[in-house]
């Protein structure tokens, strides 16, 4: 299997959804960074040893609210952080552990991200299965 | 307990060492900030359930890793991860995980404290019998 | 007076309303993080001596104009500088004196926030008594 | 010519009905400011020899890019590349060079501003002529 | 008077000694530079009505915090703070304040400047008179 | 060619000492790092089309003196924009552009660590033939 079609299947178990929208707004513009996102992130990193899925989601959106400004990034890995399987309690957790190191604007930041994701969450889920 | 003695003793679970260094340097100078970290930082945050301590130290180095300029702190907490039970593979692993969110410098700086680190626990280790 | 009551009290001396709409916004999701606010920001900190609240709310201006990505923050606090007894014109000379340290950009988007929080409030005084 | 005049002249150069728009925000609250990017930016900064404008407004917008949080400035100053001389396509490789440095995103972010700057720009050519 | 002669006499007000080492070692590699801290920081900035040099100090050393990798100029304008007139105990006030805005690691950064610079002071102080 | 040696090849006509020096001081903590420099950074991004290597360095080291906490990244890439033919009085003037947008704080920074390769080149030319 080649790095891309390695990565693009890894990055479909995460958030399929999102990185279809991701790559479809690359597409005219700069569509090389979208196969670096899947040949570097996806193939190159997320698929190595040593961590689980949801210890490098849980990772990525430590360091997405720490740099800050990414808001977009970090709606997409709060969803991909529930489709490998952390529950809402423990990306909301993982925000409040950054309390100490970041302060309360860069947390209050993720966490207003967090809420419109799972508000979306739980409206699909009133006319589906909830998954919590 | 108290705020204060609860989280002297978790602090003293993650690292006892780099603890009583911080503290000491803070004594004439900031006291309070000493008890800030013991109250808030410890007992406050690091004791609340939902992540084990594993999970938080490895989003701490990675929230320190992201914002840049910790070196001193990384020291601590790279520390700390070792004695709550992260591998020396564990922490590297976290730090390539970095890569594509905050690109190679970051990451390189947090490596050479991480080799700093590990080798002074290899020196130790080589008189006494190995962690890892 | 336990931390969070006296927290409370001070946060509501600084900015009562947006100090209700962030709790409002935390309540379902992350409501710790609400009494942290209360009970480590304001009563561990602000209540503290040495520096009055016009003097602290000029030094988080100026944190939150200098670490970005801090529009929602500056909104409550450049209010809550106005409340405390700050002038319009000491805030944007708060600003102003942070150009050679953060260049332009950061100065230019707190700059943009200011005009937004000082219309509301000029719209305000022309049904009512002016503040200034 | 005065120093005001002349960094007049320059901003024109670069990019003047943003500067315009620039400007008229912020007559009323900090017209100084104002002065301040004539002058020091435009007059002192950009008219010295050692680097030409291509060279400048491609030095602009990595540092925009690599602070964040800068998205109405980029808007300017990616208007600003376009003026002095860069394609559509050595600014899209400007902001790709910068992922080893800064990870995906940044570039992500600076990339969509990229893309409503052209699209803008290929909607007045529809009705007009091309540029690039 | 000058530009350039005035904003030398506010920045020798500020700190005299350290001004002329940061001169002195941008002589040889970029003199301009030097001017331009004359002109466009002390000149333009520092000498504006509106906030006093106190108030001015605290800004800044506010900002040095929040930016992080600036123990080089952190010293400098707590030297600074100290010569218009901040008491130590305002400038550790200044840099406690942040901890709910920007977390510990850049104020126990900041805290262990001023610890050196305090300690250098003391040195003095004992072989001269007291200043606090 | 692979592209791990495609990046070796490249790396080394930007600055081979330096890239040798990083790779050994990876090898036995994260070579899989030093793989990443050679085949990402190197080979895939490096070795585009659209930009010269001349450009290129003129981007990264905006982006390293833009980001701050750099110095030794700074420090490969000074050296890496000489051999590649920036001149000296090009690097301190990409360093002066970014003034307006970053500030001094890390504009004197990337001076300094400049200043220090520019003095090792000069005392390495005393005994040879100089090279600018």
């Amino acid at each position: 299997m080649t790095r891309l079609s390695n990565g693009k299947q890894i990055l479909n178990q995460v958030d399929g959804a999102a990185a279809d929208a991701v790559m479809a707004s690359l597409k005219d513009i700069a569509p090389d960074v979208g196969n670096y996102i899947f040949e570097f992130a996806f193939n190159d990193i997320y698929s190595r040893p040593g961590l689980d899925l949801k210890q490098r989601e849980m990772i990525t959106i430590t360091s997405l609210l720490t740099q800050g400004d990414t808001a977009a990034q970090l709606k997409v890995h709060i969803n991909g952080a529930r489709h490998v399987g952390l529950t809402q309690q423990e990306i909301i957790e993982t925000f409040i552990h950054c309390l100490p190191y970041v302060g309360f604007p860069k947390v209050l930041n993720a966490i207003t991200v967090a809420k419109e994701v799972f508000t979306n969450e739980n409206d699909q889920s009133a006319t589906n299965e909830p998954r919590d």
